[in-house]
């Protein structure tokens, strides 16, 4: 686990169980296998999706919470997200993934697949055991699929020069915000919170996951593979035409026209040179106040949750998530 | 579905109805996926794993079953077994599959990760909807790791020279035999049928799945592409070492060691040599008496079943599948 969350000492420990669960469940007899997984447990992913479980947790009523059943259910968030990681990867054909080098590019393929279905069914074992009889188990069976097809939704509008932003939310609703939402849903269900806090919750999930996948994807034509870890421009070069573009295409659409009609075939300066017309379009600047607005709408509704010390954490950690460089 | 079930009329109904709940289950919003699912349903899978289950409802007290649940539950194991399959197909770079050309093969690897990923979502979802609050659903939990672990041992022991009678079961128990006994079980549970009824049927499942996959690796080595409608020696071909072969190693290992030591590099022709070899020193004749002695355990356990209609149509399924042409 990283340090990314020491300013967070409420949640700190619980995160740290969660990882440990998490190393003992990917434990298996294939050792490849599990060195795989454990490399991936250990490269530095944020867990920021049972971090948000957990903030919603603190928000119930800790006499009746169950710790054990908590720590599941937040490994299984993780967990879920992990697996389809790993798919994602073999899509896209990517050799990097926080930083190290991605399952597929290091076991192959074959084990990229497996090793992805694993997860998926430690994700089903986990619920089982916390939440068999609960409507929450057919909660989180909507969840997965809407993830998955928000994954194809993104994968069929490849190298879609007409990609509207209704598209992109619709893909980015699902494979992104879901995940979120029901971190934080769980965390108010599963902490016994109030109803009221559970409405809240969902709703401030789908809005940070969203605002968080437009970072992700501004990251994508403004950072470089040293801040954060990965190629970048590879959404552009792999045709996953993300919000800055699809902004900046509105301006001038002529001017992308000659760049994207190659489709597959375009070169990395070509790639340049759309990244460079994106900023020139404003198409960054617009995606920013884009995801500042949607930032805003979960601020406003987390100012309305009871004070707690949760309360103030889940307001920090959301504005962190927003001062990421770019 | 095909013609394989008119011989059993009293599941033929429900088998239909099972397909049909499969089809209306891949309804989805990506039409190429969707395609591609219907396919797969289409293309003459036997329907086995639901055959059984239903066999073994049929012992079980009708006044007090649901119908609408028994179909879910039928396609949730048909469902799953078509993930795996896919996923399988991916590994093994399968071109055909029943006759017809793989979902990877055809619309790219891309779309068979993803098409897996959601027949496993769709298995969870009928999971949760016919037995939330059952201990079934950890058992499926359970079934569904072990299935996975078993297609990974597979995968480890490629080209293991030094292959063993019980490194091949262990990975037979899981990614065949585990279904079967799941299918029986379950058929037998949510039939309300005794359990003593529900004992017997997990073990006949399991029996009736070693055989069934001893016969079909049996099979990769004496039928042809026109009776199997599937390339042959193709398991040999990528390293699968399985029982035909095992035994006959036993025989003369320094026969084989010239062939196997090539590993992925063997040649069409020296793959057909292999088979010849294991011909010639009775690996298909002791395969035989091997898969013939747990058929015959499992027809010892379906004698000891209560009189009824289902246990003379099990009687004679679990025969016609040791009549295979080979």
């Amino acid at each position: 686990m990283n340090d990314y969350w020491k300013e967070f000492p409420t949640i700190q420990q619980n995160l740290q169980d969660t990882c440990s669960l998490i190393e003992q469940q990917v434990k298996i007899r294939n050792k490849e296998i599990e060195t795989a997984l454990i490399d991936l447990t250990h490269s530095g992913g944020k867990l920021l999706r049972p971090a948000f479980f957990f903030l919603f947790s603190q928000m119930g009523d800790s006499s009746k919470q169950d710790q054990e059943q908590l720590i599941k259910i937040a490994a299984s968030l993780e967990i879920l997200h992990m697996a389809t990681l790993i798919h994602d990867d073999i899509i896209d054909d990517s050799t990097l993934r926080r930083g190290i080098v991605t399952i597929q590019s290091k076991y192959g393929k074959d084990v990229a697949v497996y090793t992805g279905d694993l997860l998926f069914t430690e994700f089903f074992q986990l619920l089982s055991e916390t939440m068999n009889g609960s409507s929450f188990l057919k909660t989180n069976a909507n969840a997965m699929k809407r993830l998955l097809l928000g994954e194809l939704d993104q994968m069929h509008t490849r190298y879609k020069k007409d990609m509207s932003v209704s598209d992109y939310l619709r893909s980015v609703n699902g494979k992104t915000a879901e995940l979120f939402s029901l971190s934080c849903l769980e965390g108010a269900h599963f902490g016994h919170a109030s109803k009221q806090v559970q409405r809240l919750a969902r709703r401030i999930g789908r809005n940070i996951g969203i605002a968080f996948q437009v970072y992700d994807d501004i990251l994508d034509y403004t950072a470089d593979t040293t801040t954060l870890k990965k190629p970048v421009l590879e959404d552009l070069a792999q045709g996953v035409y993300t919000l800055p573009l699809i902004l900046a295409i509105k301006q001038a659409p002529e001017r992308f026209q000659p760049y994207l009609d190659k489709k597959e075939k375009i070169t990395a300066e070509e790639t340049l040179a759309v990244a460079e017309l994106v900023l020139e379009l404003g198409g960054i600047d617009e995606a920013k106040y884009f995801a500042l607005k949607v930032t805003q709408k979960a601020l406003t509704d987390i100012d309305t949750l009871p004070e707690s010390v949760g309360k103030r954490q889940l307001e920090k950690l959301t504005e962190l998530l927003l001062s990421r460089s770019f």
